[in-house]
């Protein structure tokens, strides 16, 4: 189901600026018979990355409003939501009273289990830096495109990415947490990467759990001498690495205890 | 006028990957009486940017045709095509046979001299480096949309951008020369920056001219140092700076004579 500006359809104005420039942003998150899971961290983040781009946020309300409408047929639903800054005349100025387009997308999902950890593929493509941008869930998601076109197997479920300086960043989808002497520790995303409501979420488990988690940058050396690796995000949960080329985790304490957390934390919601 | 798949229609599929990741190219040029300016070049440059993007482009008789159409009942038309991956499932990874969307967008156009030079401003916002991108007029251009959003004055015509390390790169809409010693450079467009048509044109008047046309790097004090500088782009010709910041230049014999060049290729092809 599609409802755009609340009304279900299925195009968007050809002149949108989310077409012309990926001049927007987004979430994906999971929903329950169409309850949205997380609802109130999502839109915190939604609200702060359009303010990143001096975009108007939709009222919270109207979008759990449509949230929940997109969602409600479905025992479990991906739903994504996509502000773009409306439609505009030529050239890249932004209109001085843009009308945002809201665009809520849901589609069936079915949970996948990874108890046993995934096989992640070290993508080639290096990210940019760009700290106007870093963090910010937009639509200029080239980047992510080309990395996830590297690798064809079905049995690599993730892409591992690098930044210029060979800081590990994230997942192609996801957010990443090493775990070393039994501290967590996140990268940094000031110069590139997006910043998920599930890293929030584990942080916050972390800090319940009497875990440190440090947000620093992170070498691929370091991720390699690491104990335990994973990846997370809003529809996974946690992905425990198993093996990245030639190198072999075993699924771990700590990943298991989280989780449980971020499992345990999404049936509350339900 | 839009055309959408070669129908006349004003919206395209939610779904579209055009809009969910800015999986796509584009460009921009003109067309007098429905001819567009220069169209074996703006094709040959659009067909280069798909396939970096592995992207099929459209058949090029198909795309001439929709163009001309568009255009048709104008004197000058401003014409935008854009060329998507098409609709896709949920997630990064381009779908295997992709049907790509082409989007045709004609707009009223009035060409704007600049005989006396215009002022630019110095954009804070810096280019990220992504070699995988550089040179491709794609759709990820939230970095042109947070520059041109810097100023508001009606003055300023454009704005400067340089990259990271402090080089120029080109304007927020077009391309960039300098002249020094008699000689053009403009800059290298292997890390970041959109590789115009307009450019290539100039850098074969200048061939013709018996000018020297360089490609390379350009700090910003080598560009304040230069004797003339001027920005291209398809739709307003050649614009030479007449000031940045405190800097002022006169439009200078060199500008003047390859904006007269550009002109008159321009009517040959009317």
């Amino acid at each position: 189901m599609i409802l755009i500006n609340g009304t279900a359809a299925d195009s968007i104005p050809a002149n949108d600026r989310g077409l012309a420039y990926g001049d927007g942003v987004f979430r994906t998150l999971r929903a329950v018979y169409g309850k949205p899971l997380h609802w109130t961290q999502h839109y915190a983040r939604l609200a702060h990355d359009c303010a990143r781009l001096a975009l108007p946020c939709p009222d919270e309300a109207v979008l759990r409003n449509e949230v929940c409408r997109a969602g409600a047929a479905q025992l479990n639903a991906a739903i994504k939501v996509i502000v773009t800054r409306g439609s505009g005349p030529r050239g890249y100025g932004p209109p001085e009273s843009p009308i945002p387009l809201r665009v809520v997308l849901s589609s069936p999902y079915q949970p996948q289990a990874a108890e046993e950890g995934i096989q992640a593929h070290l993508c080639k493509l290096r990210l940019s830096h760009q700290a106007a941008l870093a963090g910010v869930k937009h639509l200029n998601r080239l980047e992510n495109v080309l990395a996830r076109a590297e690798w064809q197997a079905p049995e690599i479920r993730e892409g591992l990415l690098l930044d210029h300086d060979g800081n590990a960043i994230g997942g192609t989808m996801s957010n990443l947490f090493i775990v070393e002497d039994g501290a967590l520790l996140t990268p940094d995303l000031s110069r590139c990467g997006v910043a998920g409501v599930t890293r929030d979420r584990v942080m916050a488990i972390a800090q319940m759990l009497g875990l440190a988690c440090h947000v620093k940058n992170c070498t691929l050396q370091r991720l390699c001498d690491a104990s335990e690796v994973f990846f997370v995000n809003s529809l996974i949960g946690l992905w425990p690495l198993r093996r990245l080329e030639q190198r072999l985790w075993h699924a771990g304490e700590c990943s298991r205890q989280i989780q449980v957390a971020l499992a345990s934390g999404d049936a509350e919601c339900t």
